[in-house]
């Protein structure tokens, strides 16, 4: 067993945690092509506030918002709808990760892009 | 029994619907005194994307939040932090309806302000 | 103007903050056919602790939830899968209330059933 | 650069969605001493539905929720009333997470408890 805990560690599960909570906190807010790219900013900014985050990238996709535009002009947010790019730095480890609609699938898939330590 | 719904009566419905909707959907979302405004106005627009909704107006209490900065600089939204006003028109009927924090109850109050009718 | 409350304006007032509210809780949640009927019991149970509630039948569509279980067996819940039936009662007023996916618009529709009162 | 991606770090990051998710899905949950138990089990059951999620425990703060239990009788679940211990598995790897309040810190901690390997 291994109980040793490194900054690798802490920075894979620090990016866990952020792309579960912004997907949990956001999906089913209302929205329309109108108030996107605020969104984007708001949900950008609101997971940016928390430590270890670096960066972050947030898309929600305007053709799938636009077909779901319905006779009331608005939409909820799906988990669908999210492509996310994030960086987390903890200590000497970086994780880069990110969430995108895996069509195949037909599934919202989160994803480890690449981990980097610093010497 | 009375089965004839009025207009009154559907924005009184619609106007609960609007505060019940943003109090579930944000509280829990991490801010700090920086994206504070702009989680403000993100709420706003995401509430006025919906039917029925005329103005609203989203005001966090700073203090508050302020207060719950902790050694990571930031918290999560909560319901005692939410002042809204918010004016629902359905056809003839106008309901001028908020939500508050009643500090005696130690409770988010929604309440019904006002009820106005077009003749 | 009229200015004055009724028990009647109470009511539907309440029963939209019920809808609105269980609706932003709960879309979002993690659930397959094993689960289906404990969600719909905890979200029954979550919303009558709330003021004012006196009855609440939630069902999720069997059918939507098998269809959209891909390949990890599980999907999130989505407004569209909710039937609700409730009944708020404020003084002399009750108000009966609902939630159902109205296939020809594709949305989520929170009604108004009928609303009858007690001499 | 470490481009290799283990089955350790898959652990840890899908032990940090978990975590995340169930936080931001849950909290904002209306509940009283009589439901507490119920809503334990769903977020259990909720969290479990998804991939690599091998134990999970849910335990809501009794006296917390005792004591935010206003003239209403029932109070939203915060953060700082959840303990979480749960273990992930992916491939050969099983992460120990959990979620507890810190007091010192006032902050509902997420930490890694252990990591292990087989062989």
């Amino acid at each position: 067993m291994e109980r040793d805990i490194t900054d690798r560690d802490h920075a894979l599960f620090e990016a866990g945690i952020k792309l579960g909570a912004l997907y949990h906190q956001f999906v089913g807010t209302p929205l329309n092509l109108e108030t996107l790219e605020g969104l984007e900013k708001t949900i950008e900014k609101s997971i940016s506030v928390q430590p270890y985050l670096e960066k972050i990238r947030i898309t929600i996709n305007r053709d799938m918002v636009r077909e779901k535009l319905g006779r009331f002009g608005y939409c909820g947010l799906e988990g669908k709808m999210l492509e996310v790019h994030a960086e987390i730095v903890f200590g000497s480890a970086k994780a880069k990760v990110g969430l995108r609609y895996d069509e195949e699938l037909d599934y919202p898939l989160m994803y480890i892009e690449e981990i980097s330590q610093r010497r």
